[in-house]
């Protein structure tokens, strides 16, 4: 690892002292994630000239790497010409990306900047519904032919592979675009220049639909440990693929969705520091408002007893323990749960199995509970037994019931 | 994607009515993933069977796909020449997890019929301590020397290429096995034969060290994206990889993880159906013991109102609201943030943006809910403005004044 930190610093001194050749030299030894970091502690106008001092191939990395803001300020400093390199150089998922997030003026000018080719793709690709394979995807494979020979694919490789996105996996299509079979770049090494790909290749491909949802191509990626997925239409034709890297990227943005619906809250889509206060407090609001709202039912069913609250004023102090108990164990059932749904250890057929465990955990749980509860009242209470027995009769029965409802709702906050 | 259920119900059959010749035909043309998928769904005599019909490689491919349970029990039948073939053809990461997790009477002999090479490595590996980057690498990868030509180097892929876990990026080490750099095949692919790799090696070589936490492995990947990570010991040697299927399962326990300790919950091991009922009752009492006595504090608290609750007993009915909402809006924060820190969003130097955001935030949702309830309550309950008041008064303030502490505390259950 680098160390960032003295890097950072370093860069943006020179930066500041406008010692631009010596950043220049220092600039193209770096990672591009690593420039785009430093790019973005810039102001807009250094941005701009950092960005330009950067060799085209490198300048495209970066920029894709950038966060939108930064890309539509380059976009608006930066000639057609320049622009126009950009986007044909860009990976079109990188491109599709960054066009949902621009405003439709600057959007209509990055599409007139890039040749009729890469526009037709990005359109296309734009088209996609949110969460699809086809979203996530990108056009940059590599595509043989079964006749061609080892050597006639790595001359294709060699010659055309610069510029996608993975070219260890290669896939291997008819004329009329259907996947035939994959053939990975590690087989293409270990057999002689004048195998056939057609009898090397494995032809038991999998693959996504591009209308399927992205969290199954995520768990296809999990389960079978791949580097790349080819992804075809209803047609069965191939029209893009998914890498690795952008499988784990949706894998971390499920998971931040899964704890934000956990928490009672609707999924935001930036980062937490990105976040406007009132996008996020817009967020909260409503679940708040739908819990405040069902646990004022607990609060009716408690005005039921107000003659005993009035006799045995003690009762109430009950009421915090009692429910926050309550609460918490059904969070850590239904947490198990979703997690366990989410990774695909839980099906949807194995209900009456995890409804069976969690009523036996929670026997265990309550019956624990009710005994540290049982011992600890008596001390502090001599002599009101048939108190203490109600309280922890309640705990008994509040945890030993509540874990089953926890495991009907698929997203269940504490209310 | 296969249609699984269909290929499992099928080949189940086919192994019911002992068709194991056809059943062999059918599985030969499978993924391993999916063979072990089968496998474990057989009973232990049938297991062995079988496994045994596999072709030698793709046997010890499935062997690593298996449960524990499994790998046991084929070790426990098969010969010690089979035993032999699977230890040395295992990766070592693989090979490491599952002695991590036999009795030790059972890895005794497995290490017996290693060969004293993959021995020595394995002994190497169990060392490195749990969570670390050691404990999640292989060392099976492909070194090179940097006087070696384009040639040279596809020449030694071809023969030693077949057994590595990752053929793609190549390390590149001077003799006392220090990291000087690494080139990938694509590289080697785009320069001509004769190109010498110490010219076309990228020596901005980004690594880990094997004490590092696996935690920041995979921060690594994620920001540069990467396919496979060096790990150098101490003295920077290079004596592993990581590759990116097995910082993706780290990526994913992790995450469990966070989920079971944000429901208040000690880490389990395990998926949830594998775990027996009293280690899930166990994982999750002790939490539940220290949230309940904390309650107890809540409680002890509204003991010294006792005489409002006598006076007033509507008051009792607002606890359950008042409690549940504090709960929910300090869990919606906390989610938050300890997500946004998991993910590398959020710094701990962040801590005052962080606090300050959500003291904001926290003010936002207060009016709104406060307004809210009034209006709610004034029409339930005309005439009692002055406890109304009291009610959103105290709304508001649990919502804006809790929102800093839950910043504060890392892992924050709801008590």
């Amino acid at each position: 690892m680098f160390d960032e930190e003295l890097d950072l610093e370093e860069l943006l001194d020179l930066a500041e002292k406008k010692q631009y050749l010596k950043l220049k030299e220092r600039l193209v030894d770096l990672n591009e994630v690593d420039i785009a970091l430093f790019i973005e502690e810039l102001d807009s106008e250094k941005t701009v000239v950092v960005f330009r001092m950067l060799p085209k191939e490198l300048a495209t990395d970066v920029f894709a790497c950038l966060p939108v803001e930064k890309q539509q300020h380059i976009i608006n400093s930066i000639t057609d010409r320049e622009l126009n390199f950009i986007m044909d150089d860009l990976f079109v998922d990188d491109a599709v990306d960054m066009l949902e997030e621009l405003p439709a003026t600057i959007v209509k000018r990055v599409l007139q900047n890039a040749s009729p080719d890469t526009r037709k793709l990005i359109n296309q690709f734009l088209k996609y519904p949110e969460n699809s394979a086809g979203s996530i995807m990108t056009a940059e494979y590599v595509g043989l032919k079964k006749r061609m020979t080892v050597e006639q694919a790595f001359a294709y490789i060699r010659k055309h592979g610069v510029d996608k996105e993975t070219i260890y996996t290669c896939y291997v299509m008819d004329d009329k675009r259907h996947l035939e079979g994959v053939v990975t770049v590690k087989d293409l090494l270990m057999n002689p220049y004048e195998t056939v790909i057609g009898e090397i290749m494995d032809t038991r491909v999998i693959k996504a639909v591009t209308t399927e949802d992205r969290e199954e191509v995520v768990d296809t990626f999990n389960k079978y440990d791949l580097l790349s997925l080819p992804v075809v239409d209803q047609e069965d034709r191939l029209v893009g693929i998914i890498t690795v890297d952008d499988a784990v990227d949706v894998m971390e943005q499920e998971a931040t969705e899964d704890f934000e619906k956990m928490a009672a809250m609707l999924p935001s889509e930036r980062p937490y520091l990105k976040t406007s206060v009132l996008q996020l407090a817009k967020n909260r609001i409503l679940w708040l408002l739908i819990l405040m709202l069902s646990s004022t039912i607990t609060g009716s069913i408690l005005a039921e007893y107000e003659a005993a609250f009035a006799a045995v004023p003690l009762l109430v102090t009950f009421i915090p323990m009692l429910m926050s108990t309550g609460g918490n164990s059904g969070s850590q059932s239904s947490t198990m749960i979703i997690r366990g749904m989410s990774v695909g250890e839980i099906e949807p057929s194995d209900i009456l199995k995890v409804i069976w465990k969690e009523v036996r955990v929670g026997v265990i749980c309550g019956l624990c509970l009710a005994v540290v509860n049982y011992v600890r009242l008596i001390i502090i209470y001599p002599g009101r037994e048939m108190i203490c027995l109600t309280v922890v009769l309640s705990i008994f029965l509040s945890l030993s019931s509540r874990k089953p409802s926890a495991v009907r709702c698929r997203s269940g906050p504490r209310s």
